[in-house]
């Protein structure tokens, strides 16, 4: 088992700076502080937390508050975050809360007065949750927020969501559509109301107009997905792309579309967004951007327990070719 | 906040009753402290944790172990589970756990060292992982396991897989079909293996024989079930209806039978096994079997820090009747 000692040898710097650099002390280099996580990464270096814990600096517990409706999103951030909790002698405490229906003070109360945790990590739409950002900022447990967009406390973790949708809306025209349905993202999904914007640059790039009638609401289920397209579908000219944004409303387009007996994907052109599991299991196989999930969560814990001041890191995502996209004109 | 006095007049016990029903201590019948814990729940009566916690009596935690492939089946046991936590003053602690290529031992030291949990709780395969369970008995930790099989330490909270398997295959029976081809469940799958038995009882039942070439063998994977589809409908008489023992491998049996061209239901009928979210969002939508997985998570709690030492809870499932299973003849 890997000693403070091993660290400091391996990461060139004296046992006093693994410390500082492990209590999450002030005044170590971005440089240095990289240099020591990295070893203890490597080492599977473990702190002697039973000594600390009792010392009470630290609980080496994160607390993962999420609503999100889509388990494979929630799972794949939690798998990230907990091994990367584990590596570095973490932790992660799991917290389901439903925003819309239930007060998230007193779960926030309970949490921090009798866990302590080192760390509360959050994905959409707590991210962007005014109430639970007041709340934090009151008790001052440091934070990092998924996907967050508005300003407030806590670092922030994110995929670029509006150039993801605008290289999803130039793959479509590259493909040869022309006249491209979108279903929207729900208003208070604020991260992704930027996937619609990168839709608009790239149309507006390509000299298309975006037609409002080409345009449907979408609340991120199935069945919204469904409705919106039996929507766009009923159209005179109907579209032969659909952009959803975000794939379980991309799954209800192909239903939708198997329903009245279209050709998929000769008929209709579908994509979607986000990567869930579930895109590889339908028919066709969606075409889809990737966001790095379970990497998400790996960076978050990184960010919020041995981070630094750097700017916020923004991640890679990936548009992935299936088959339910067609060349068409 | 409801006090501990307000849970003994409720509960119409003494607070020595109460304090030995939430330390679990032996001696109580298990009709009084069935009436302390929903006394508890009603009033939603939580434990001075921190005071407790210095005291060293209890961690307050529960560690849930898994290592599931279907997201979808860990997130919802999960949920289950930490909604309950939160209603006896507990926490949820998750490890996702890879059995294949990772030893278990040093993961389970260091959450009993550094953690104390109260208790664990485990899905399958883990439930029936047979170091594992050496381990746990090692260590004395309670230990609760969902879909257990194998004898071993711990409770296990399981549905009737046999009993389900029976049903769904006489639904079949019911609706026209006789020749039924089967994809199976992994072999290490235990719990799962129990449905192949299932669908031989009702077979049997119904007098028609289990054709050794209507079965293929599954791993539990979309593609698994894709493959195993390609096999079974090659068959000059091919069967009507497939019986994929989990959802995902039924999943791929709709792919296949879309890329072969079949109409669905008519030409084929689908039958899964779980109800898990991609079920809702597939085309034809799947006729499946619905684990109460939410339940199971929260009895799995209930039964691990309140429980008794009642006969092993046996969980009701409900067959789904969607659109994937077609009346013939």
């Amino acid at each position: 088992m890997a000693t403070i000692i091993d660290v400091a040898q391996r990461a060139g710097v004296s046992i006093k700076t693994v410390s500082r650099v492990l209590n999450r002390e002030p005044h170590v280099r971005d440089a240095v502080r990289q240099k020591v996580l990295e070893a203890v990464e490597a080492l599977g270096y473990r702190p002697n937390q039973s000594a600390r814990r009792m010392a009470g600096r630290k609980s080496f517990l994160v607390a993962y508050l999420y609503s999100n409706p889509s388990p494979a999103y929630t799972t794949a951030v939690q798998s990230g975050a907990a091994r990367c909790c584990r590596e570095l002698g973490y932790h992660l405490v799991v917290e389901p809360v439903l925003p819309e229906d239930e007060d998230l003070s007193p779960v926030i109360d309970r949490l921090v007065s009798t866990l302590a945790p080192d760390l509360l990590l959050v994905a959409p739409p707590i991210s962007d949750d005014a109430d639970f950002l007041a709340l934090v900022e009151r008790k001052g447990t440091p934070l990092v927020r998924i996907a967050g967009v508005v300003p407030g406390p806590g670092k922030i973790i994110s995929v670029d969501d509006r150039e993801a949708a605008y290289r999803m809306t130039r793959y479509l025209i590259g493909m040869g559509h022309r006249r491209i349905g979108v279903v929207r993202p729900p208003e208070d999904h604020l991260s992704a109301r930027a996937r619609f914007d990168g839709f608009v640059d790239a149309m507006e790039e390509a000299g298309l107009p975006v037609d409002p009638k080409c345009l449907a609401p979408g609340r991120f289920t199935f069945e919204s997905g469904k409705s919106a397209a039996a929507r766009l579908l009923a159209r005179a000219e109907r579209p032969t792309a659909i952009f959803a944004t975000n794939d379980e409303m991309a799954l209800g387009v192909l239903a939708q579309a198997h329903d009245m007996g279209l050709s998929l994907p000769q008929d209709l052109s579908v994509a979607g967004f986000d990567d869930i599991p579930a895109t590889r299991t339908c028919w066709p196989l969606l075409t889809t951007i990737r966001q790095p999930l379970e990497e998400l969560g790996r960076l978050a814990i990184i960010e919020g327990i041995g981070g630094t001041d750097a700017p916020r890191p923004v991640l890679d995502y990936r548009l992935v070719e299936r088959d339910s996209v067609a060349r068409i004109g």
